[in-house]
């Protein structure tokens, strides 16, 4: 049966993906620093026998057989997503992609030592490469998705993102946004900030983290919490392994990156477990994804019934002496800070979208040809004046090379960001409407409603639908910004 | 080129052994207990990969026309090493592994619960079945290798190992080692032991261990040193992962595990990096890896001049109140105490190799089928009395079913384990010979003379040699017990 041979072939790239996440994982926390240049090299190759073993030509066989079978709509709809993803692995000539990996690769590495000399002259040519394949890539995408050129790149990201759905909402939320970052500044003014006095233990921090993460539902038995120089959250659904940074002259940056990758990690670990080994028990993509850190670290966590809950954990692991006199607005004061500036991952969630819309604009452009690479830092620099009034044109770096997106070639994943925070907040007004007293259940430290409506909702359902689809399904209603906006003006306005 | 092809499939092997390794030595030090199930399925896939990849019907098409290609000289050793594991990896039909596999498995696990309830009855049918197959296993091997069936199972483990030559060494070795056990017990009887008084805290026993591992040449960019419930060696020479295990009440058991694992990691870490894709390339065999971590435990480190240098070092991370009064001796009393016992692993070295030899005697007769396996206790009783003065008749846990090698297969290891005690104590004769101030050295902490002298002749040689021609070229002699026996007297005797 056909069927049957798509779920070996799902668990022999089961097992080489665990393999890839757990030794990418172990080189990020663990790897001594001789072991890089061998570890890189048993990637590379676990990387291409995957791709190997899923291009294998009687596979397109399989999918068009199993059709024919007799399967439950369960399987139907599983079968549907291998096809997606198999289209998706397989629509690039083999020749292709060497030629671009070895293009993105060479560009990221030169990206790397140019923009730290802010040599944009220096990096551009390598750009031009990487945008000129890219485009190449959309054409040969859309082509044999049937979709238009940049729907193709971001499809791979999110399924069912379309530019034209996505463009009027994020118009709708930049209007907002324009007006709205003033009067937050403006807001917050005269906020006093209580100070931090460090120094934090980093066993203290790591054990308020770890008690956090167990609050809100994170499973020990299937996961751990690491160091790592960037937090992440890899491993697999069984295994999840995440990772935070510590200072000691400060905690709160380790810990609301601890709560954000909680959101990612609880999303990993609430996937259907007999489902792991197809493409429709995965996680859906990247703006869902985001939908659900976020969720943790903006629409619960950030907020005072949460740190009505956390704050004596807080002392209790950091020491009452550490946070002398503090309540939950003095946490609220520093982590909800707005500020314009050049820096998108360093951006609050208030200005964070704008740096989002800017260059969801701007890789449209470059990918239908309307832009250059040539023209790039003008535009970035009108654009960043006319959102956040800030001039990028004398720093490149801080301007359209802080990213590694497009050095590597990456283009249609960063409207997921954004995405995945309005996500968040409309599941949230979903699940507040079912559950009024939510506040109060956070406030108890009580977050059963909103896992397992999430869980519903969210985690089980992986990879059945697309993106708008699921969402639509959760939340009773398509993607709408206001949901986020309402969210944006009640914490700020 | 065929041998070009070969270095290309080497590659592809060290990746998936790569992955393998770092993934087991993850799941003994990091993995939570969730992720087991999905570790096992991906590590079992990878191993299946392997097997699948070294056994493609090319690779015997490349083997012989690598043959008639212009080599160098390492060339020519690296193919015939590549022909020697790839007529090992091949030689049993796929059906019998299966089958093999499968029986094995399911006779250690039968193992693990009935020795714990001390049943042999239960347990021995199945130990029947698996004495079946590693006959059959025997005669297959030895068929296409053109060697005695003991010798072919031996060769898996230690090439060139052969019966003939190890029997009447072992046997010049059990005669001293039966009347020199009793002397070394009487010569002990008065020894002073000091009290060990602990706690000592993990912190400071892995400070102090790592201190060690330092001195000896482990090299930290290289590896690292975890926890494990099993001690072991693992990883890769480029990322080597080590573990122990600490108590609080008492130190000594994890230091000197310590030194032992360093021992095999100097060894792993001192390869040739440039053939560590050929099989040339990797360690030798079990046995010269015995001797290279028995070398540093038992050559090096249960010795005066180790501990008068070591002894500081240990006061300074366990404090000077841990150990009131130490002196070397007092290490000494401890760390080479004789006992006679039932347990192999439990054995100090002077015992240990009565273990061993009456498990050789035994192995060589469960293969030829001149013993039968419901007349192992009796045949395993008889031994030990004989050789140690103890009766195991009654209980067969600590008898014949104490060990998982026979359960799980394994006929032809053990003697490695004693012919890497001799090999390092003749190791230790041919450096001291070569730096007649090596005691002095060590005193002073100074392993480069040891260090050096082993990377020459061993660490460097790889597997260009057999095991016995290995020693020979670096010792300028084939294997001698006197060494050995030489090494004893001078320490027990
Ligand atoms: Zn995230
Ligand atoms: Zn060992």
């Amino acid at each position: 049966m056909s069927y049957a041979q798509l779920e070996a072939l799902g668990r022999k790239l089961e097992a080489v993906d665990h393999a890839i996440a757990i030794l990418s994982a172990d080189e990020a926390t663990n790897m001594p620093v001789g072991g890089g240049e061998k570890r890189a090299e048993a990637v590379a190759h676990l990387a291409g026998l995957r791709h190997e073993t899923f291009t294998a030509p009687e596979i397109a066989d399989w999918l068009d057989a199993a059709k024919s079978e007799d399967l439950s709509a369960e399987q139907k709809l599983s079968l549907a997503e291998f096809e997606r993803v198999y289209t998706n692995a397989t629509c690039l000539p083999a020749d292709f992609v060497r030629e671009q990996t070895r293009t993105n690769m060479r560009s990221e590495q030169l990206w790397r030592d140019l923009r730290a000399k802010n040599d944009w002259a220096g990096f551009a040519p390598a750009l031009e490469s990487v945008v000129a394949l890219a485009r190449e890539e959309a054409a040969m995408r859309a082509d044999k998705l049937g979709l238009a050129p940049y729907d193709a790149m971001m499809e791979q990201y999110d399924p069912g993102n379309r530019a034209a759905e996505i463009a009027p909402i994020f118009d709708q939320l930049k209007t907002f946004l324009v007006d709205f970052v003033p009067e937050a500044l403006e807001n917050q003014a005269d906020l006093p900030l209580k100070p931090v006095t460090g120094p934090f233990a980093i066993e203290d921090q790591r054990a308020l983290g770890l008690a956090m993460m167990a609050a809100l539902g994170f499973d020990f038995t299937h996961g751990r919490l690491d160091v790592s120089h960037h937090p992440f959250c890899g491993g697999v659904p069984t295994d999840v392994r995440m990772t935070t940074r510590y200072r000691t002259d400060e905690f709160l940056t380790a810990l609301m990156g601890i709560l954000h990758e909680t959101g990612h990690a609880l999303y990993e670990q609430g996937l259907p477990r007999d489902l792991s080994h197809m493409p429709v028990g995965k996680a859906r993509g990247m703006a869902i994804h985001e939908s659900q850190s976020l969720f943790v670290e903006q629409q619960l966590a950030r907020t005072e019934p949460f740190w009505h809950w956390a704050l004596p954990h807080l002392q209790e692991h950091l020491g009452a002496d550490a946070l002398p006199g503090w309540m939950a607005q003095d946490v609220l004061a520093r982590v909800n800070m707005v500020e314009r500036g050049f820096i998108r991952v360093d951006a609050d969630e208030v200005t964070y979208p704008l740096h989002i819309i800017l260059r969801f604009e701007i890789e449209q452009d470059l990918i239908s040809g309307a832009l250059s690479v040539v023209d790039l830092p003008e535009v970035w620099d009108a654009k960043m004046e006319a959102y956040l009034g800030l001039k990028t044109i004398d720093n490149p770096a801080d301007g359209p090379m802080q990213d590694v997106h497009w050095p590597a070639g990456a283009f249609g994943y960063f409207p997921s960001y954004t995405l995945g925070a309005m996500m968040a907040a409309q599941q949230w007004a979903a699940i507040e409407k079912a559950h009024p007293s939510l506040n109060d259940d956070i406030a108890r430290g009580d977050f059963h409603a909103v896992n397992a409506w999430r869980s519903e909702h969210i985690w089980q359902q992986a990879s059945r639908y697309s993106t708008p689809e699921l969402l639509t399904r959760a939340t009773g209603a398509p993607l709408d910004p206001q949901f986020f906006i309402a969210h944006l003006k009640k914490r700020y306005g």
